[in-house]
């Protein structure tokens, strides 16, 4: 499958741009500058050859890699993330797309989730794009994550209105050893997990602890 | 110590009831009708004499078993706490209330965080309440906590904004064999943990999976 991590720069991004090329995916990182993109691609394809995977990752403008990708991951920090969807609508439009994003304030030393309008992040990228939102992955260690070498055991909420999308992400999910998705209902559900990170946070923070995942069971 | 199970007479309250009286805790059964709380109080009893602890739980009217608890737990539905918790202000007032209280509702299959104007269930019942409330429990799989010989590895998400109060009831969800308790933050981040319930609700469905709770790590 064609993956395009869009502005895949952060940890999230490498670690599903790394993990989905390990397993044979198309993957194109997706950036605002193409040169930035290209170095991302070669870093990460650094990381595969160390780990004796084909250095297939390809660096494209986001434009570009939304165009080319069947599935899109709009791994990009929130408050960017509804200006890059504006820019990218036609070509994104009918496509997959996954949000994993997570808006989110801190007052004092809490971490607050901010309720939108809209209802969730995922629900506002949904108005925005006329495409297939899934949302998934936003309670994911993401620096944890980021290291092919890690393990982990995390379960991976998947929430969706077009049930079709949503199982191609729950499928793609599960292939990554260590994750378990699980279909979580329609995207009127997101919010219920996007604030799950927050609270994961407030957690680690209190209790002196890193990498903090969830499991269902 | 002494703990209330107000209105303990739903799978929550039962699995705290018998849990707490087996640590050896005193344990009063709350309910609106005293006969009621008597026989309740009475089947519990027989649970812990099966399993042989000793059958010390007592049955009062709501508001004695209040006056003379240590700790309150509402182990009330969401929709008739707030009046329970107006009339039983005098009598709670300056004392740990534990909240495990999800306002939730259901459209079409789907089950939905119903998101209050003070944020939370917690946080309406401390702006009731002139007691030091704390919040928790909301995630544990109810029907089967209440079952005296099962065995579970669950989290519990623990907020509140006194300290000395959330680690009271920190410290005695840690005496609950397989029972985990985190302190989470201030009483804001309950919606956070609160609003997980209806997602695992919706996974269950989803999946045709039992008894789902959650695991941080």
């Amino acid at each position: 499958m064609k993956i395009a991590v869009l502005g895949g720069t952060g940890h999230l991004g490498i670690g599903l741009a790394i993990r989905f090329a390990a397993l044979g995916h198309e993957v194109i990182v997706g950036s605002r500058k193409l040169e930035k993109a290209m170095g991302k691609a070669d870093e990460y394809n650094r990381i595969l050859q160390e780990f004796n995977y084909k250095p297939t990752i390809r660096g494209l403008a986001n434009e570009d890699a939304a165009k080319e990708a069947d599935i899109s991951i709009f791994t990009i920090p929130w408050e960017h993330a509804f200006s890059t969807a504006e820019a990218l609508r036609d070509v994104l439009r009918g496509k997959i797309v996954v949000s994993p994003l997570v808006p989110m304030e801190k007052k004092g030393k809490v971490f607050l989730y901010s309720q939108l309008e809209e209802g969730s992040a995922a629900e506002k990228l949904a108005s925005i794009l006329d495409s297939r939102v899934v949302s998934a992955y936003q309670n994911i260690p993401a620096e944890k994550f980021a290291d092919i070498s890690a393990e982990f055991k995390w379960d991976v909420a998947v929430t969706g209105d077009d049930g079709e999308a949503k199982k191609v992400v729950i499928e793609l999910t599960n292939q990554i050893d260590g994750l378990r998705a699980f279909d979580a209902g329609p995207l009127a559900v997101s919010r219920m997990v996007e604030s799950i990170t927050p609270l994961l946070i407030n957690i680690m923070i209190r209790n002196g602890l890193k990498d903090l995942g969830i499991r269902f069971g």
